[in-house]
């Protein structure tokens, strides 16, 4: 560009957003100035109130401008089963998918040595303290299917079973409407050997 | 979602950017939330400057947070030839191409009736002050090459020429490297008609 600084600053900034390269950074930009500035200030002024506003639920770690998220603090939930996940948006697709009732555990990423990721910084601390609590009677792992995810869960695992918790893990296997010929080989042994009575 | 109102609004105000959905808003909002408040931050105040303090060039009517654009500023122009597209971007665009040295009268915008917007939006009564002015002996009409383009294109094709200002048209055929079996029927005619002495 080099024309007008405000506007290479702007675009510069749009990449910030997930997905968003240069040119949709570009077209963004010129969006927003050309017919929709109304938006844009709204816009401005979300992002700066939520990143003010929202910091972690002190139970759960998930993303609230509470001290606790809205289902920590609930009465109407099921405060001895805790399911394990790894960000918010997990929270989100659950309790939309699922009849779950019970509460979360949001760890905000998964085990990554090589990133630096350690128990520390997935709020392990908090969650033993949860199972040492002696309430929950169940846990349920709900980390991603990748190798972080299920190295992940088997960490937790352990430390559940060790203080006769139950721990279980999601089922993985072919989604429903796969068709074989299309599911990668991983999936397809795993669903194999975990086939089941019928 | 419903569990956050900081986090909602957010999500919803992001959804004022081209192509973001609901699903793409929310997964911008989650990254930006846990991986990135100072880039949210950065984007908020550029957002906030760039509405405030960008507004029209007087010249040509870019967008520009000087009353005029560095283009229609600068003394290294030439002042005789003027280039009227739709957008800024489109001047971006054909600087990059392009050799063109003169200057640009940005339309912001096509004649589009049926959505109120006539010769008064796109500042054609700047445009034919220009032309009367006597300086520009060249008018390159580079509109997109769509119905609403050549309309206005066209519209301007006439002023110009009435003032005795000759009016050139960018050309429209095959792209480079463009195979024709894949090219759309249209463009293939309108080739094939505007075919030229090899």
């Amino acid at each position: 560009m080099g024309y007008s600084p405000l506007i290479d600053r702007l675009v510069e900034s749009l990449r910030c957003l997930p997905g968003v390269g240069p040119k949709s950074a570009q077209r963004m930009a010129f969006h927003l100035l050309e017919r929709n500035r109304e938006g844009a200030l709204a816009l401005s002024d979300n992002l700066r109130q939520a990143v003010e506003g929202i910091g972690n639920c002190r139970s759960c770690r998930t993303l609230t401008e509470h001290d606790q998220c809205s289902l920590c603090a609930s009465d109407r939930r099921d405060r001895t089963v805790l399911c394990v996940v790894e960000t918010p948006a997990d929270v989100l697709v659950l309790e939309k998918a699922t009849g779950f009732r019970g509460l979360y555990f949001v760890l905000m990423g998964h085990l990554s040595p090589l990133d630096g990721i350690g128990p520390k910084e997935l709020g392990m601390d908090l969650l033993l303290d949860r199972l040492d609590q002696g309430e929950i009677v169940e846990v349920i792992l709900a980390t991603n299917a990748t190798v972080e995810g299920e190295a992940t869960a088997h960490y937790i695992s352990q430390a559940a079973r060790s203080r006769g918790i139950r721990s279980t893990r999601i089922a993985h296997g072919v989604p429903l409407g796969g068709e074989l010929e299309y599911i990668d080989g991983g999936t397809l042994s795993h669903a194999f050997a975990d086939r089941r009575e019928t």
